[in-house]
């Protein structure tokens, strides 16, 4: 065991081998991460993606994959036979082999789980606590408001981590699933620094800033950014002095995904996030009172 | 991927290494494998002894394991504790490093699902489909009746299958959680033969015969220890002249786990047993009508 709990997946060595392994399981159930109303491919889409994500933020490249599904005792066979050819769709798009799963009964409703295996070079794995004070904070695409729709459609970063973990030397790495605030913490404390954001930086999501005008009750765009869950984009620190390089080389690779450099890494611990009024420390919850 | 789906556990290779990677996922789920009523401990002992099993059914060594709970909102802290105490308690004993996995919500009450991580010497996989014409077929234990206790308790033959692997020329091995008759026609399938059982050898749990006797609607004990599900003994062959060095060799070793010499393996297609009436063929649910 290279890496227990704690990071984006486990990391596992086997010995003599040359790659590490890379496991991580996820689940999605029924009336929590999709409803009755989701269509039946985007299910098994999102249950693979997850996990695909997962392997993303350590920059491995997936590899074979077991799917479990639990099912009411009155399921309808249409259903999951959708939910079998979105899965086994993203399946053949990054190159997992499905080898097995089972399925079995459960009352309630329906619950995925796919335990995922990659594998990285050893000794090149890409953890959560390699961040540096100087590092600069980097993050892919935009935030906030994917439950209006990205948390069905988003696609997996495994290409683009692959590229990054070849080309610059990242410090740190990790996807965001609970928001960017609540997520550059496990960075923070795994690494024992801080980090400061400019506000003005963060790339909000169109979906964020159509639903903060169009609702009273939405958050405000930023703290939607900054603390809505299922981004699942990447989160990444490299020293500073990549920071351009990088941003000319990815524009020229990537020129349809968005890529900001957010902030810097500081030797003080805390979050704290900068804008025109001044600097203020995001609390616990990751969720900034702006006035 | 060496084996897909249809053998007990995935079989992977990663590259140059010696090993190769045995992968597996199994669940249990509240209302169809234990109850309201069910030990914690036993609950989540279970969990990991089904996977554990599989991976002795390929003669493996478990190395690590992700842990997904599914649990209703209303759940019991300390039922939940019990059940990692149980699933704990057993991963310690066969060195098996718990390195992850998740708690999710499920409405319909608890499901855990186990990722088991093995290995196994690169090319010395034991599968299914290795039965010949001519092999002795053998069990370890005594059959029939789990559901009377032994499902919380089995202990997985781990240990005795690797040392038959190490010691013994296996042409096929599984691990019978369907019932004898039914996985048994698994090895026959996969290897393209049949075979025929000696009624008289077959090794009936007490428990088995007890309920015969005490109750009116219990299957005949034969029956029972054919049919019944989730004995988690292994089954498996190889050639008729190892099979009284192997019992020799057994009883020394093994002194308090019953091995049995059931019958041969055929060229002849079909499942058939012999007691003292005649031969007669087991019909495909595995099930034989003995007057």
């Amino acid at each position: 065991v290279v890496v227990g709990p704690g990071d984006d997946c486990a990391v596992l060595d086997l010995g003599n081998a040359r790659d590490s392994i890379l496991f991580k399981t996820d689940a999605v159930v029924e009336g929590i991460h999709f409803t009755a109303e989701t269509p039946p491919e985007k299910i098994g889409r999102k249950a693979l993606a997850r996990p695909l994500s997962d392997i993303a933020a350590m920059a491995g490249i997936p590899g074979a994959a077991l799917v479990t599904i639990g099912l009411p005792k009155d399921y309808d066979l249409e259903r999951v036979e959708g939910i079998y050819r979105g899965l086994n769709a993203l399946a053949r798009e990054y190159d997992v082999a499905i080898v097995g799963g089972e399925t079995t009964t459960n009352p309630g409703g329906i619950f995925i789980s796919v335990a995922l295996l990659g594998k990285v070079a050893s000794g090149k794995t890409l953890l959560r606590r390699g961040a540096q004070p100087g590092d600069a904070i980097f993050v892919t695409g935009t935030l906030g408001g994917s439950l209006y729709g990205k948390h069905l459609d988003f696609e997996p970063r495994i290409r683009e981590a692959q590229w990054l973990a070849g080309r610059f030397h990242l410090h740190s790495l990790m996807d965001i699933s609970d928001g960017l605030a609540g997520d550059l913490r496990h960075i923070l404390k795994a690494s024992g620094v801080g980090a400061e954001l400019h506000a003005s930086a963060i790339p909000i999501s169109r979906e964020a800033k159509l639903h903060a005008r169009s609702s009273g009750n939405a958050k405000p765009p930023l703290a939607a950014a900054l603390t809505d869950g299922e981004d699942f984009e990447l989160l990444f620190t490299l020293p500073s002095s990549q920071a351009v390089p990088l941003l000319d080389a990815w524009k020229a690779h990537f020129p349809a995904i968005r890529l900001s450099c957010i902030g810097k890494i500081h030797q003080t611990p805390g979050l704290r996030i900068r804008d025109k009024s001044g600097i203020r420390t995001l609390n616990d919850h990751g969720y900034v009172h702006l006035s």
